[in-house]
């Protein structure tokens, strides 16, 4: 047997897993696409070209860039998302509990933030052009700090990062509120009122 | 040559790399000490025989066994703490974002959970014997829910866990209190008492 | 699109896998559950409250904590069990191909040991609240060195340690004792014997 | 010992690693800065703020954010950089053997493709807003085919992706001719006429 | 319960995944064939005992040991292959995406080389018994450099290597020629001509 | 800045790693080598070209390709190492922690087998050109079983893949004869007997 000849089959697998969201999934993400239905369409993603929503409580929105809808990325250790922040919009506190997360301004003017395992604060401004990176797993946030829009874009470390924003962690599934205040130290009026704007119960 | 006879020295390293504190650090940890300084003290460590001391805001402590106390740990794929919850006390809402998390109840009742990417909460009260798990970088709690203490120890898919605490990263450092503000939607009012509770500036 | 406001569902997957044992398994693990099924029952785990059966040929008993018994450990890089020593009791000489292990004493005293690849031993007494941990892939042992009974707790750094426990493997399958000698220098008096104490052919 | 309160240092490292150029590298990366010397600059990068100068051959230009400039992304699981392409610009053939990449177009209009191991070509054209993937170490290519300058930012599932530019490999360096011939069935005329054009000896 | 005595199934998997080509993929690999159906002939394999035919245009071959063929190897961290170079054979310039290659000749003489990400080339001639690195993803080639044939085994450090061939990648398949030109530089008369000796189209 | 044109430096690293033995080692492996310094004899080695010394105890020789003698491994994912089996010779049963292993008889017949963590064994005689796999961390052997010398060379996942043979680890360090009696069920006289053979104290 000869390798990959024009005339012959090669015996090496393709090296990716293109998403089929029919099939079961695994840790390590979903079963792979028939290699022969895999086109050039299951790559890329036109996804991210258009602004997402900002009409709503924190003035922005994630639009993220993830299998099964951009089926290439399955089992790859990389994927994207796209940030907008209308006037006054902020991506709140929130981690990746599955990947780094690295951030490049395209419009507008950004403050972002982490804070590490040592409890150390650090804050950028960010204009067009600039990066910023937030280490795997820690709290961290985006605001709009300038005057018009801002928009972003944010690469991870894994096609599965995962999120976790925390005053929906907080506020807006059934935890509940005597949990939230013992486990935060918040007043149980202020647990309540923020219920109530997210639409938590308990 | 031969292997590993008894009149020869073996070719093979000794596959471990008791941390060094006083080497360089890189990515994948501490450098290794001499092997020949190995001893097996470096693989055994007596720091969580002893309660932590819970007479603090939280009723309770974490006493973790890492590198570079428990030595041998260093670059292998565990490591291990002990919890103590006096009567009401809390391990507040906290994420670990190198690694996941198992715990065991040693003594007493412990009420613990934690928050998926999807925003579900996962409650469970444990008993003596009972174990749970927290997925990697999830935020999770721990809260003494019997009458006498409690006492689990937990274990980590990793050497470097990491830390981050909920309420002391909101309120126990000098992250602006607008930032918190405008990144949580707790109030000013709030922020700033707990601020003055937890020791946070800004 | 907003980013997991309460009325909307979140784009991002719920980051864990837990087990489903009747699809397919992969090398990553098990098929994951429908996450609309999983409940809090599927991270926790009661079955290691309860001593194991200490009367048997090792005086000990090992009871793990693995998927698919404890499902939402599915791919994670944690795992647990419990060691229960009865007075005399051992844990012979075993190796983890998958992972490192660390134990904690919970009740009595261990002797405990491993064997590096340099071909040195380190062993340690351990009492109540000791830790020890024992590097990837090498021999090691636990001892019940005290007068009582022992319990210890240990946690490895993976879903799948696997085991391999030294004895059984020499004496106690079909491996034919020519060949169990002829690579481990017993004699066949001593082979021939251990095979019909520990239920070995060939 | 309590966690982490506001008059205690914290037993849990601050789980970064921020690259230190002037300690040993290792496998994983630079050494790690002292915890205290790091600062907000160490996790922002402005040098993908200005366009990388385009006259030269390929009329484009390729600003990487890795470490030690970007240094905050040491020992991390992404990285970043910028591709500039005047009209007519291209970013030619070329592998990065340590990552996937994902491309988002700024401005412009790109033509890209990447070939399988099964040796598939895969095109797309791609717009403001369209994102594509190129799986690890694939040969790929960027093309502007609108009229203008275009821009575009990617992504890499590393901190240290690498990169090899294919005709580069061939013509710009001292492989001896007739391996360049033997290796790639290219005529003697043709490679000396490349290695001509872009500096190649031998 | 105790641990894998001869009378009792063993709570632990049997820590490998042998493939069973009838299941669905995933980014980790093949499904796991049932234990109970696995035999020492998934673990074996026989196919790199005979030469492979060098009656082709490179006169070379290469015949590699992978899953499903090799079913044992499925998800583990190694694979294999045979390369048969007969006089003036070549395996043409090429990359593994997923893993580092290690040769080791048995018989003849082959001059091997690779091209780093800083574009220098390290070459060697290797006679039998010598042995070399490829590290991940970088191009490099064999060629047999003596009078009669040439044997080697080479190594992967995975089960998934990949294989991308350059010549073939450029010239026999159906990416048009003139992007081949725009992202190699060679001249559309030598394009053409390769692409008609290997069969390529467009 | 352009990328990697002839006359400029590239600002991507040389991907990777070659050993430096003076400086610092981690639990990613050595020190890396000023690349500046780095030559095409540090990817290559001549250290198996020689059949090793069989004149011993097991009438066979394992002569390992790891760094630092061979640099260029250090850190990436594979190494080597050849078996000389001079007739009856035996690599008794070993196992290596760190990798799996995949053999290829080059000469002479190797009865080789391994036993799993569900303790089944599993056995095949194998000729030249014969290639088998041994899961990472399980117990295995080689044995010539054929009338001549018989030659193997043998690839790991890993360039730190570890060594631990059990009649050494058993009977060649001073591991207590009660303990290795106690861990194994051998009898005080088989121990006492083979310690003395292969120098064991205790």
């Amino acid at each position: 047997m000869t390798i990959d000849t024009p005339s012959q089959p090669c015996a090496f697998p393709p090296h990716f897993c293109v998403a089929d969201p029919k099939g079961p999934q695994n840790p390590s993400g979903y079963s792979c696409k028939n290699p022969d239905q895999v086109t050039e369409n299951d790559f890329a993603f036109s996804g991210l070209a258009k602004a997402g929503n900002t009409s709503n409580i924190i003035k922005a929105a994630v639009t993220p860039a993830f299998a099964p809808a951009f089926a290439g990325l399955n089992g790859l250790d990389v994927s994207l998302a796209r940030l907008d922040l209308a006037g006054g919009g902020v991506i709140p506190l929130h981690t990746h509990p599955g990947a780094s997360e690295v951030l490049v301004v395209i419009q507008g003017t950004i403050c972002a933030g982490f804070i590490s395992s040592a409890n150390k604060v650090y804050l950028k401004t960010l204009s067009r052009g600039d990066s910023m990176v937030f280490p795997q797993g820690l709290l961290h946030f985006q605001l709009n700090s300038g005057t018009g829009p801002a928009l972003a874009f944010v690469a991870f470390g894994s096609s599965s990062p995962g999120l976790q924003i925390l005053p929906f962690a907080l506020f807006a599934n059934d935890l509940p509120s005597e949990l939230v205040e013992a486990t935060t130290f918040l007043s149980d009026e202020e647990v309540k009122k923020l219920k109530g704007v997210l639409g938590g119960t308990n």
